[in-house]
């Protein structure tokens, strides 16, 4: 199941050289970082509303959209989601989920 | 590396009986939906403030706490990373990456 | 000039009854409230970008839009700004603006 | 009632020379623009979820938050509410509500 992260991100890689006008991607890639991201706040609000709903198919849809545009996000800034599989291993090897608990309190 | 979202849903699922004074997760979810919704607002907002920055390692380090805190929430609304990653093949497999251009308009 | 939230506000009351085709603020109303939250969210993410931009010009823009988007929802709900200039007041009332230091921390 | 936004920028002003450890929005300052905006993004989160749950003292307590630390940032970037204020005005006298249906799709 988990190699749909792979191949997501090879699309993703593959929509830099496409028209704007062609695909929903290549058009966010056109439009910049700014618009990227305000699609990754939007959905982090949606994802949130969803949860409070209690709704499960909008949950999965919302979370969903949520990773989507932070994988369109790491494909414009050149990284991968291996990257941050990368880094959430690196957190359960050192110490399994319990890594963040032991940061400063921000 | 994707088999990385497996063993953290395992971990978030047993950290369901544990003892929220010995776990950051077992805190959030006896904390309830509310605390950890808020974190996803919150990372969501990291996530930003870095990729703005454009500063790669924080980028990495934030995407994958946004990631991480959605799974807290799938996990607490008995949800897996698997029911994401299903929906975002299930939209490659539908139409490649163009699935949600071909939405309506919100 | 801070009158102009009061103004404001009436016009939100008023738009209450409107055609949502004639008007903006109709249509949120129509769309209702995960709509207008989502656009709170939304505006919150542009906030963040603009002000990390430094792009005075742009952070009045983006905080408006937030402000007037807060607005929306507060009429939806029935509230109006001045609870929230209330809450702001009672806020400075009690232990200007340290009150929230007090509060247990989160 | 609006004066409060012209007492609490007041406020916010002198908080700029006061010792990081004495105020909590001195402290905010020292800890510079990215703290600010993450409170910025956490609060709009925390707004969010007040108003999915309908809770009307809830929803004034977490928009007042909003309004606050929005605040806390303009003043941090040298712009007062009243830079706010004074574009709502404008898009109100431009052409009432209205003016944000007009501007062309985003």
């Amino acid at each position: 199941m988990s190699e749909v992260l792979d191949r997501l991100a090879d699309l993703l890689e593959q929509r830099k050289g496409a028209d704007p006008q062609s695909s929903y991607v290549a058009k966010l890639y056109a439009k910049g970082i700014d618009t990227i991201l305000k699609k990754v706040g939007e959905e982090a609000a949606e994802t949130i509303i969803a949860a409070k709903d209690g709704d499960t198919e909008k949950i999965i849809y919302e979370t969903a959209d949520l990773w989507f545009h932070s994988m369109v996000m790491l494909a414009h800034v050149g990284l991968r989601p291996q990257d941050v599989l990368k880094e959430l291993a690196r957190r359960e090897g050192l110490s399994g989920l319990e890594e963040k608990a032991s940061r400063p309190t921000e």
